[in-house]
């Protein structure tokens, strides 16, 4: 299909009036919740379009570029609806903001820290902050920003943004949060068997879609209690929707999830945040405001949020109700209902290593370092993380001094230094324990979920002990190092003999192959 | 390098006056083993060369080409010493004689039987008989071909092919033999951990390295009794010497190795054949005369051969003393020493399941039917075949009259029908065991070999199970057919709606997300 939509005519209409982005300094924001004749036409238009099949990667290996997968069909989405200007800004928001990332898929913008960033602090940088966007990035001007709260509330009300910044109207938190895509580590499940495809291209996420930032904004119980009087006794969930727009099956939405009321009315749980790590929050992660919900699946924290209703059940969004489920193991293609996988909310305990990495050849002198990220959802902290380096059998517990401290909603960092005594290829494992006592599946079939979302299995990876120690070994790499010639990779032969027919025949005559009698 | 040596002058003489073929009628046969200065001279002149190096596909996915690997540096050996002929005409061998295989390694020629065809019938046809040259195939004349047998027998003798097929002088046999390379099931070895990448490319066998044909020909036994008057007391050792060039490591040989003299002198278990399934022995399978070795692994049924001696030892040729070892799974490159591998000779108990195939999708009626091979060497025979639907917790057996019959030195095929109930993704593996109640590790990893020969675990595929006695199941299945839409790749989404809005949100009511209290 053709990138210029703007001359086309739908309905007598052109797609600038059909369309409209109808609030100044707003750019890339339609209201479509609002608008039900607007979703009808739209509706309409994008039946009578074709678009790129979806794309199947989860039987092939992945390609080696980056971006990884590139999102035609959602940039054909928009610009049917003459809304290329979303995806061309979108993707300047990429290059200015996230530079240095994984890009798993370029529209809508799905990018995961790099592995060697995890590790560099508890805190994640803005530009290494992993993000999962589900449409275009809004262009939204701070100062004609508003934010409207509505639904079953005493008194409905809009509040600008620099009214919600006032500390003399809402008192401000800052909040040390870890966000996560349930769809973290997908990669580990597809690889062993692939699932559901996915409306929307199912990020092949590693163990980078996950990051840890201090957040400041205001508590929404507070907003909700001093700017609307409160919630009405039926109120049960509230519900945020962003000002980006989202396509399921040929329909278009405003981006709407909800939280329990009984989540929002806990603590500093969820929190309307327009700063992050000490800096405006950027356009690519909400700004200027967006909901943090602590603990839960990243998807809660709607980015661009601009609208927040009170509602008597969980929101009708399809995001809500028909997305990021948890199946049973034995549900796939042949009986596959949204209705029989439970929505995911809060996120269980897992961890990874993040290094060494999967395959590596480590040489060392009798302990191998490893490091990693832990983290527990729903309120529970980490506790305790333990490390195998027999595949499962023997288990060493991190020290507390070389883990970062405690918080109630954030991951802990650590490191540890394993005996590892065996050479050749060991298996790597790492499990947490949460503040609850939960631990993780042993193994990646013991939690499989056609949706393939949440790999919470213990993490394992394989590495190529060399214990420089055994005098064996320490001899090679003498020998290697002397005639400059390199142990990499290891699956390639070395070019000279590494012993003599003498000795090989010495081998034969001293234990000989069959019994003598 | 250029392919056309034939004006190349070494050391003052032609490449052809330095390594002759000195016998009439035989085509592509360099005597190597009897002239220790050819030898010298072929190492001499192969040191001024620089070859290509050898292939790394262990750390990537193999390509999906027919041949899948090409032999580029052991064709330029060849092509180095004048002797392109023969690569030549081992090609023209393949496209003759083996033209519907899997092509692992084009030159020397190592075809894998397809999978479909092992299931054909428990005697593998000639022309879908794998096949493991370790070298290019010579073009013998039957009539000019002799046989030389030496070493510690009372008499040396040559016997010509006449002599030896004439039956008012040795008694034949005809034996049901399997024969495999060590190889086979490797590719699952490497999937796990890389590991030696070899002298000759380490070829990516699958579960098609194995073959069963019935030999004609007299037991070497009756030969060195008959026309050598028997071995002295100290033969231990008889070595087989074929007519192929082998390299290692620059130096020049031809294919050398030994069995025992107490394999030789049991029953019927080492043959020297001229006859495969009926047929004159295929040139590519070693014809005009191989020896065949039953229960051992595929390398010691050496091709061509033209030299027998009775040794009080193992054989010094490389193969026997530095290749085919299996080592302890710790040893790798950073520590072995080919005397720490110990020489595999007998084949242990093993089995794989041919068909369906892993990741096949299997819409079923509560019922899947797989077939395989089962197989165990040193005179074992295969006793019980065994099967679990469940990743290794309940197995049944194959019943004995879906089994073919037993053999002393020849597989069984099977088939079952085990009872599925479940759905989704589920695991498969089979076990076999033998009339030594042998039977095989469980996991790849429980047996692991740095050298990549025997992979004799358990051999699991995974299927995609679709019950159509389900209900939801079938419904679906009726919806896809009445829709004309298919089912397949499992993993891409179908794009109309599984239910409808009010069904889903009828789901949240009935069995709501959150507690009520």
């Amino acid at each position: 299909m053709s990138s210029d939509q703007s001359d086309e005519i739908f309905q007598g209409k052109s797609l600038k009036e059909l369309f409209p982005e109808e609030r100044p300094g707003w750019k890339g924001f339609i209201e479509w919740e609002d608008a039900p004749e607007r979703k009808q036409i739209a509706h309409e238009l994008l039946k009578t379009k074709k678009f790129t099949p979806i794309p199947e990667f989860q039987q092939d290996p992945l390609p080696r570029t980056n971006p990884i997968l590139i999102g035609h069909r959602w940039k054909e989405y928009h610009e049917a609806l003459g809304l290329k200007e979303i995806v061309d800004f979108s993707w300047e928001m990429v290059q200015k903001e996230k530079e240095d990332m994984l890009h798993v898929l370029d529209f809508p913008y799905n990018g995961e820290t790099r592995f060697n960033r995890i590790m560099e602090d508890k805190i994640t940088k803005n530009k290494h902050h992993f993000i999962r966007n589900h449409g275009g990035v809004p262009d939204i001007d701070p100062d004609a920003f508003y934010l409207e709260l509505g639904g079953m509330v005493n008194k409905p009300v809009k509040l600008s943004l620099k009214e919600l910044m006032d500390p003399t109207k809402f008192p401000q938190k800052e909040v040390t949060v870890t966000l996560q895509c349930s769809g973290t580590r997908r990669i580990e499940q597809i690889g062993l068997y692939p699932g559901d495809g996915d409306e929307l291209i199912n990020a092949p996420w590693g163990e980078g879609a996950i990051g840890t930032a201090v957040y400041r904004g205001v508590p929404l119980k507070k907003v909700l209690k001093i700017a609307c009087g409160g919630v009405l006794p039926e109120c049960q969930h509230v519900e945020f929707i962003g000002a980006d727009t989202y396509f399921k099956k040929l329909e278009v939405f405003n981006y709407a999830v909800s939280v329990p009321w009984r989540k929002v009315r806990q603590n500093e749980e969820v929190l309307l945040a327009w700063e992050m790590n000490g800096e405006p929050l950027p356009k690519i992660h909400g700004g200027p405001l967006r909901v943090v919900v602590t603990g839960y699946i990243g998807a809660r924290s709607v980015k661009w949020v601009y609208k927040i209703n009170a509602l008597p059940v969980p929101s009708y969004g399809p995001v809500q109700r028909a997305e990021y489920l948890y199946y049973n193991q034995q549900i796939g293609k042949h009986n596959t209902l949204v209705s029989n996988g439970f929505s995911i909310g809060q996120m269980p305990v897992s961890s990874a290593i993040m290094t060494p990495r999967d395959k590596d050849v480590i040489i060392h002198d009798g302990s191998i370092h490893l490091e990693g990220w832990s983290y527990s959802g729903g309120g529970n902290w980490v506790e305790r993380v333990e490390v195998s380096p027999d595949g499962g059998h023997v288990w060493y517990a991190c020290e507390p001094k070389n883990m970062t401290q405690k918080h109630y909603h954030a991951w802990r960092l650590w490191k540890i230094d394993l005996p590892v005594d065996a050479e050749g290829w060991l298996e790597f494992v790492v499990r947490t324990w949460d503040s609850s006592n939960n631990t993780e599946p042993t193994f990646i079939r013991s939690a499989w979920n056609w949706d393939l979302h949440v790999t919470s299995s213990c993490h394992r990876i394989r590495l190529y002990s060399v214990n420089k120690k055994k005098p064996l070994t320490h001899r090679r790499l003498s020998k290697l190092d002397a005639m400059g010639e390199s142990f990499f990779p290891i699956s390639r032969p070395l070019e000279f003999e590494l012993e003599t027919r003498t000795e090989i025949d010495q081998a034969w005559e001293t234990d000989p192959r069959e019994p003598k009698d």
